[in-house]
């Protein structure tokens, strides 16, 4: 079996997330059967991060085994013709032996777009959160400095069938900051998130946004790791997973603009 | 009866275009369903532009006429929230007695995105026109400059049941450039289109990009009036109804940058 190391992005929209479940659409299965176009035999797929229903990504990081011995230039370019047009192969190349998307990754770093104002927008309603009124991006960004260095975060997971042994995650970049298009991007870079975690930061930084809750109260929430305590979990169609590094890649970093828009 | 004077900005992907029909979901049928919900008698409604199928509007013109008394602000307020989500009242006031959105038009002014490239786009797929390969966009805008003045666009025009009586119709700005995000951008600016005439526009552009006609190819294709000749009319999800001026309004100007996508 060969080992190819593929980067993917996918408007996630219209998938029951990313993996794979036999009875759904999920960018995994959808995924999985490009690739056994290509295949004399069955392949398998292993994905850098579970994103949600909804959730986007522009560069989700696989591992896929398959057995075609077509050179890496004509599977990559045959995989974008075989997957459907909400799904895109970024990259394709040779796996060393020893990568493993989820075990070798570094860091990953998410992107949250939101936009305010008193009517919903009508353009690109699945790619960005609507919230309604005004938010104070600075005292956003300031509060989300709370959560940089290493914390045990349950108060910012939701519960999920596989619990981690550790709530305890690092978080090396948290920046808030608006847009010149009037919107406003978090970006979150650190080497793990729980079940939900960016959703329910970015669910808690706007309520700081709000006014309802200061830098001093998310200092609070973090400390006592009480999900009941910290704000709702901000839909999927904000988030974009926007890298993962490894050793052999370049660190994840803060993208200048709004770049989960750039199409 | 009141008359009022609407700007509504919509996604036409899930809309059988503008123009009422009985039996489909069209723009002007759900802005009369909401009209309706404010008004004690019917409603009526006509716009400045009859846009197609999965055509958008950031400037749709629209003259309202219902039985409600309640201050301007406060209709523009609740007909926000009784239009679906991919429909948006961007501005509500007292129409004159004369106004007529299609009558007292002076100009319109149109946007087309186009996107490049040897992959399709992932996000946004609706709201873009993908054309692979590469174009020569600087060729393009030097070519569309063959349409600027007064001119008998029948090479340019789809027949339909409504022919218009002259096929006449005079282009001010015929503009052709890159965005910052790598797409390309088509503005146009006139005092009327006949039926698809900025999708048949583009559509000969884009063959002028590829470099399949010259300009002097299109000067001839124009004074032929043959439709037979020109290029292939451009798919409906790029295109944007951008503004449309009248004689109390300031008149259609370029924008900027692709201010269609500013959400």
């Amino acid at each position: 079996m060969r080992a190819l190391r593929l980067v993917v992005e996918y408007d996630g929209t219209h998938f029951h997330g990313w993996q794979f479940q036999s009875d759904q659409r999920t960018v995994e299965g959808c995924l999985r059967a490009g690739l056994a176009r290509l295949s004399r035999d069955a392949v398998a797929t292993a994905g850098a991060s579970r994103t949600d229903t909804g959730v986007h990504a522009r560069g989700q990081c696989v591992l896929a085994h398959l057995d075609c011995e077509l050179p890496v230039e004509r599977i990559h370019r045959a995989l974008n013709s075989l997957v459907p047009e909400d799904l895109g192969v970024r990259e394709c190349r040779e796996a060393d032996p020893d990568f493993h998307p989820r075990r070798r990754a570094i860091e990953k770093r998410y992107l949250y777009r939101i936009t305010t104002g008193s009517r919903s927008p009508v353009f690109g309603r699945d790619y960005i959160w609507w919230v309604r009124g005004e938010l104070d991006v600075e005292r956003m960004h300031d509060a989300a400095q709370v959560f940089v260095g290493e914390h045990d975060f349950a108060a910012f997971r939701n519960r999920s069938k596989d619990e981690p042994e550790s709530t305890v995650r690092r978080i090396r970049v948290a920046d808030c900051r608006p847009t010149s298009e009037g919107s406003i991007v978090f970006q979150v870079i650190g080497d793990g998130f729980l079940y939900r975690m960016v959703r329910n930061l970015v669910g808690t930084l706007v309520e700081v946004g709000r006014g309802r809750f200061s830098r001093e109260d998310l200092r609070a929430i973090l400390a006592a790791s009480d999900r009941e305590r910290s704000g709702p979990t901000a839909p999927a169609r904000g988030l974009y997973l926007m890298e993962v590094s490894y050793p052999d890649t370049s660190s994840c970093e803060l993208s200048d603009s709004d770049d989960a828009m750039r199409w």
